[in-house]
């Protein structure tokens, strides 16, 4: 399956965050992350940033897919992510 | 169409960012977007966009889709956004 995460983690959190989703997506955009993830490992990153995060400050959002063929994408501006922006 | 909008304006930008995209979808993230749009809509919000945008420090990403038929969505935490936060 391919997903897409967006969140929106307290700063005191978002370093935390950050490090659990690129451990199994493309990060694309300061707080959106990208990629073809087994359900196994979707289940695993879900519980690990439920296990993170405070439900009154933080906020995720997964939009998942079962093929990419439905959809396509439109980016303008910097583009962030990847791995040379490691905090 | 459906369209997904993340961005990430520098914070100096990002009002009206923020104040162009709820023109045209719905806030459900800090930075992120949905909706339904006609393809006449989506031109003016990706021009608008552009026209305030600094592309060496800004990113807008659109993902689109022809129906809702194929993707799902999955939310926790803080349900941001919505009507009651207007800045």
């Amino acid at each position: 399956m391919f997903v897409i995460l967006v969140y929106d983690f307290n700063e005191k959190r978002v370093a935390k965050a950050l490090k659990i989703a690129r451990k199994y997506l493309h990060w694309v955009q300061n707080s959106v992350f990208e990629g073809e993830i087994s359900q196994a490992n979707y289940k695993k990153l879900k519980v690990e940033l439920q296990n993170l995060m405070n439900p009154d400050e933080d906020s995720v959002i997964f939009y998942t897919f079962r093929t990419q063929k439905y959809w396509s994408r439109e980016e303008f501006g910097l583009k962030k992510g990847g791995d040379e922006f490691i905090l």
